[in-house]
């Protein structure tokens, strides 16, 4: 029997004494809990990002460990705690989208309102419910208790809207869903319709920026292109994801999330 | 019994070898020693600004953890490191005013200087004391050695000058004693005295500059903010707290630590 | 008997659910594993920066330990996998020279290729190893599995040029190979070599720049020079380093790694 294990990811950064203090805390009440570092990077208060991140992270842990999620824009306001059993993973966050794509590859089955006291801290901060109240009921969770016992189940919750890729006349229209560490750029574009020849792009930085059009070449991995080429690939996670080899596609295309790609298929739409 | 706890507090970055190599030592002393970082950002040197963060992060941990700190501009000096009991918390580093803010919290109880090389690691180094002596003192202590033997009591130890908020002729006088990730100022101003309704607030982003007048509504949460408004509350960890709502206080106001600040009551001095 | 111990250093950045998927694998097969970061942030696809970083880290960790190193420009292409024992000390990473300078201070006993597609996940995506192969090769080590099975003994591995210092007319000419978090410089010059007086270095940024020269003074530690005073010490780790008291040497001077060095020596070369 392992001991407990809890991950953290938050928008708190890595100079945060905010961290420090929510793992004091799990551990003044578990003192056997096994702390794991996801992130706390996600950058101040962004939902969507926070939903990628948990959807390419979550899937890959046993169903013991307890997921402790802390970006909470709505901290002090009227928006839920919920305690959330996505397939087999347990997690604990405010109610405000940060499930959504995780949720689509894994159904959440049961969810539940934080709703009892007893498992919060003894004084509750109006600014830092992390600390205070989702910290401690991860504790909690990780000694055993049931999840019944954390407040009332509930039967909806708060979805993001997720963009869809869309045909066109002559191909996809979709949008970037994440930049990654190297400058990857990973997109809802369909994966089955990825051309394997050689095909034109069509981005825009925003909006409403006027499109710029390059050729992409279809590789199996970043080693199979040139250097400097720009690629696109399945990605690890299964997204249709573009690269330059050996260099950063976000910063050579001056896109970021939300930037709209549109690829035209060499064949045509099919 | 569960594995003990030694936490890891430094200014060394997280791209850090040295970092790595202090965990190696306190594994190779203590195989069953868990760590848990605290943080590696502190800014280079600041030992304010370790002060500021051990004051929040440590009490919140239970008494069994040992906290290594290691912000150490005076290394190869005649500084001395100390082993220090906070209240029931247990921390070893530098002499060097970082345990300044959490000892008007927890007050000291005990401090001892390390001087007996047996707890070191056998060749010790001019410029990384913290590989070579913290880290494997923490360690024996994890094994369950007695603090007694690391050294000498000592009875002094370097405090940091702690700023006090000051009254003026219409409020109130203080300094940024730290920002957060979110830009958000926490300040040494007395939060009893925190207005309840708007009021004008007087900022200067250095010492001898021009203060710039804002005005600030008292909230108890960010939520209760509009977007953009810029607002007073009680922090998490009791001070006095300026915030932008979904923004950045310290980009907007031009202020870093250590600035002023100067806050007109309504109704005057009270 | 405590539990097994898996580091993690990469170039995937502190924000990237990368590294939270690779933890995720590794606990899913030994729930039990002691996850510990070395880092994330060596800079994208830098071999060379990974070999430095592990030369100061790794030595320092008991051989229990499992040591799991994802830098991988290459992944995807027909470059190895390898399993190393250099010293006591277990790697597993991909065959790019990441090793080398590791390699030059605990020799390599044992290599092997990774080819036992068992430990591996069952599905292998092209673009991300470190997830789909060496972290589950390196979990099951952590059971006890004899490296044996892992796959074929190999006789060679990549090695990375090694750059050394060479004697001039009046001195040493070297290279910087590593710059830390506070912009010290450490460099392959032979410490032995290091003037006790005060002694002329030549500095350029780039292979073609033109030389700078400072007065450099040689010191015990950082606490023997004055604020701001350029310094030459021996570092931590047994490199010649050059650093500015309080400050930073790298900024000061506009070097980075691989910028050339000389040093004059005040009584010519000895």
């Amino acid at each position: 029997m392992s001991d407990p294990i809890i991950t953290l990811t938050t928008d708190f950064g890595g100079d945060s004494p905010y961290v420090a203090a929510m793992k004091g805390v799990i551990l003044g009440i578990n003192p056997q809990a096994r702390l794991i570092d996801l992130t706390h990077q996600i950058p101040p208060q962004d939902v969507h990002h926070a939903a990628f991140f948990l959807a390419e992270a979550v899937p890959f842990f046993p169903a013991q460990a307890v997921h402790v999620v802390v970006v909470d824009p709505g901290v002090g306001s009227e928006r839920s705690l919920l305690y959330v059993e996505a397939s087999e993973h347990r997690l604990i966050l405010p109610d405000n989208g940060a499930v959504t794509l995780l949720e689509s590859r894994c159904p959440i089955k049961k969810a539940r309102r934080l709703s009892e006291p007893r498992y919060w801290r003894n004084s509750v901060s109006a600014t830092f419910h992390g600390r205070d109240m989702i910290a401690p009921a991860a504790a909690h969770l990780s000694l055993g208790l049931c999840a019944e016992q954390l407040g009332p189940s509930v039967e909806s919750w708060v979805r993001l809207p997720s963009p869809e890729a869309a045909r066109t006349s002559d191909g996809w229209c979709g949008e970037v869903l994440f930049v990654d560490h190297f400058g990857n750029l990973l997109t809802n574009l369909p994966t089955q319709q990825l051309p394997d020849r050689p095909f034109p792009l069509r981005i825009s930085a925003t909006a409403g920026g006027r499109a710029q059009e390059y050729r992409v070449r279809r590789v199996r991995a970043y080693g199979d292109g040139q250097a400097e080429e720009l690629i696109a690939l399945v990605s690890s996670g299964g997204w249709w994801e573009f690269a330059v080899v050996n260099g950063n596609a976000a910063q050579r295309l001056g896109v970021q999330r939300g930037s709209r790609v549109q690829v035209v298929s060499p064949a045509g739409p099919t």
